[in-house]
């Protein structure tokens, strides 16, 4: 028996790195939070603490910062420019993965005129990019993270097996809330990273909200499935929803009721702990697998 | 020389209330975080365990969602009803204090059209409200945190004073970024709170990008000042603003410029920590001053 | 009428500064987080944007690591240099706060023998210092915060009022458990820090294990007390103890008890929000009252 | 082509347990946070919503406490015979992942001994277990996150190549600093948990702290092939390492040094982002692997 190293990468996390066009008043900007990390043969760094092979964190760093003087363009871009420099750089590395959170920001209304150089943080949902370049391969994974939505009807909860543990009664009209993480793998790279990108939330929103919900599991797959009919350029959406409870709350101990149906406001309480957690795949079955566009993604099951 | 009880209150904190109004097809919600606490002749509780004039905090948490059956309508009413229940509910009670965060959530769109019954919350900035009743007095404070906010240029950093461990060179053009909380202080309660807030967060962002900055704290008064002067209801101005540097990245090492006049993006680290912190109060100088509506509250100085 | 600028202050938050001894191959090291404020007159910087009052912030972070080269000793030691320095640094500072979180490290154990440089991060609560100097005065805060306690018994709470919506039973037998916050004010500045530090914290756990408990309050007063009986330089202390609910899960429905002295383990649910906040203040009645030393910190009530 | 669900499992994510174990005077008390998924044929859940197959998670969430009133145990077995339990509930489920966070609680001495019933949370860092049952396969990895850890000496970088955006110097002394996270699967399940799991974290401890660092990634394996060797119960380690870097203060500009040698102390600021990440496997050449047991668990690379 020996004892050898297996899988392994490294990088710099979280570059905060904002880059600002400037070249007419009217300013721009783009916020990026930006992790890089290098696929290849490291082996003499861990078995020896020769670093021969290991280009530093730092300059992959910097490497981000001198990237964006040349603009950045959408996340997904500026994610394949660098993983394919990263990947290139040296025969010993293999590839990298970049992945990317986008901050959005707004610009402030003045006098109902939206400034030149004022900007307030859009707020909601981060939208993501994860660039996986494998030898000459590139994968593109766009997304989004923390897409707070909520039904307060349309949604329905019954027809479960009961089991010696079950206790939840069946209901018929629930709020339904979630926070959405979804991310959606691409077929190629010929796309047009910013329009796709708001034409895939609104078709998540729209479907999310038109979706009659007989199960959290079938406003996922809805969601997905109308990405996919939709939008031909993507192969496959990756799902992670955490169920938000919101419980109606028992008033009777008052006097009073809490019906559905009756005068004033139905009231619940939101639940922080413990939530369900919804995670499946849409895909299309003619689209080869790649799992290493996958790789080191969090809520892939 | 004795040992004896000073300032005390208790509560129930962080009560997460949602009310529905299903009285239409077209739903509405309201979603709040409902922070009680009471003041008032505790002692007993302290020195003697003695429970007699404890209103339990479970029956804190009770009343506000019993409360909220009735609807809630805005914050501060809603705060102002259970504030004056709270200080009004035995005799050994003299005030409370009532603190509120409300979420806010928009309408998905569907081809257009808003739906009846479908969210996407809102992100960015969280609105506020702390109600303290004391005796018969009720003052209310309205607030918002976490707008984040960002000038690209309008921003200039000089003529200030150097000594020994003074490095920072002056600008006249920097990033000003950073995360507005503000609370301000109403000379009564006959006040449309909803409009009221969403006229006041429109001067706030408006004076924001439209003060040419020598100082973040000259933004800070000039957004204090506006507000008095735009809204003759508020008597006063809380302000705590980190200033959230955007630091021009060195690219030089690397044979490039980073000039805000050349040719592609100029580019900017966000650094976490440290930060600056600008605390200001702005006041009419013909209100008498109410510490007490103040008091637990964050922030102040 | 007119608008004026009320109270204020501005400085640098949040410098992490670690400072590492190494005169002897023993190594030791102190690891701060130092947000430093300065109070004074600053009008011009708010009202005209003229800075010439305005000693930098990046100044004041420059100043807590060149300070720090000299050694930093106790927290407690490090904030009056520092506050000391600021408040004299020019004739219009009146006053400064610096306000330390320090982070504990243990030696790592290796083969039994605490090891000269490799250290471990002591987990648990973060000892906290709040150093105010107005003038000529100083006046210093110890404390800690997220000081994580639970009793399995000796807890209970009954005797409380009922009214409409009181609904909780009466328990002899619960678990308590709270994230203590503590600050203790001192009469002086002549007192050892770092084992008067311990001295108090000791106090405090042990108060906390020993007090047959009916109420938090009553919990709250008694560490109070015992601080103040044991510790002669102490003159007030603050609390701020979150009564972390452990509910008793009702298994019933399962066919199984859940009682307190039956076999197998009793089995509580954890919950996050809400929970119960209980707030006070015990002190000496022979010792002046300083409220400028609690100015801007979080908790007093 | 045809839209197809793929991998998706679901459940109830953080059931925050407590068992106390009072059957003589002397309490104990096991603190979980327990969440499950469910793996098997949820098609029609999602297709059609129709919820047949559907175990609820409240259920589940109902399991684990019920489960719990039989005690505890360690982590490991509680997560193995919840997960058994789950796989085996119905012929539609095929498998069920357990994770576990165990938060550490110790005695409080008072008087120099133990208390009976009172504790203080251990901070530092969080033990985790991870049980994937497959079929009739039991796969159990033992972990800890968050163990932060630094050696103000005994750590070089240098020896990496340089190229355009290369700008670090090299050094020969270095603080190093990480907040370890480890996972170690096991070949089977015939373990005493808690045992291990001390001997494992003392093993990582050591090795962490007796290993003249060359590189990060050294570091990280030389934990690992200590685990592996001093533990014959275990087949492969993987961990996530973020490089926290404390930089050395340039304190020139005021007429300062900051020579490691020189007298005072040396002083460093701790940065927050960006930071290196290092990620690596260790593992034996001749145990088969077994990538379902980490399929969901985060930082495998």
């Amino acid at each position: 028996m020996a004892i050898v190293l297996g899988p392994n990468q490294y990088g710099k996390a979280e570059v905060r790195v904002v880059a600002v066009d400037r070249a007419t008043p009217r300013h721009s900007l783009v916020d990026l939070n930006v992790s890089a990390a290098l696929r290849g043969d490291f082996a003499a760094a861990h078995t020896a603490g020769d670093n021969a092979h290991v280009l530093t964190t730092d300059a992959q760093k910097n490497t981000v910062f001198a990237f964006a003087r040349e603009g950045i363009g959408s996340p997904e871009e500026f994610g394949i420019r660098l993983a394919r420099h990263f990947a290139g750089s040296y025969e010993w590395v293999s590839g990298a993965r970049v992945a990317v959170e986008s901050y959005g920001w707004d610009r402030i209304s003045v006098g109902g005129a939206p400034h030149d150089h004022a900007f307030s943080r859009t707020g909601g949902e981060v939208r993501t990019a994860v660039v996986t370049v494998d030898g000459s391969d590139v994968h593109v994974l766009t997304g989004l993270t923390d897409l707070v939505v909520l039904k307060t009807t349309g949604s329905e909860f019954r027809g479960f097996p009961r089991e010696r543990y079950t206790t939840l009664p069946e209901t018929t009209d629930r709020v339904l809330a979630t926070a959405v993480t979804a991310r959606w793998r691409h077929t190629g790279t010929d796309v047009d990273w910013n329009a796709g990108y708001d034409a895939v939330r609104t078709t998540l929103l729209e479907t999310f909200a038109g979706t009659h919900s007989l199960a959290l599991q079938q406003t996922l797959y809805a969601m997905g499935e109308a990405v996919l009919e939709q939008h031909p350029a993507v192969a496959e959406v990756r799902f992670s929803m955490p169920n938000k409870h919101h419980f109606l709350q028992d008033l009777s101990a008052f006097g009073l009721d809490n019906d559905l149906d009756g005068p004033g406001a139905v009231v619940y309480h939101a639940d922080d702990r413990p939530y369900g957690l919804i995670e499946g795949t849409v895909l299309r079955d003619d689209v080869p697998a790649a799992p290493i566009a996958w790789l080191g993604t969090p809520g892939s099951c």
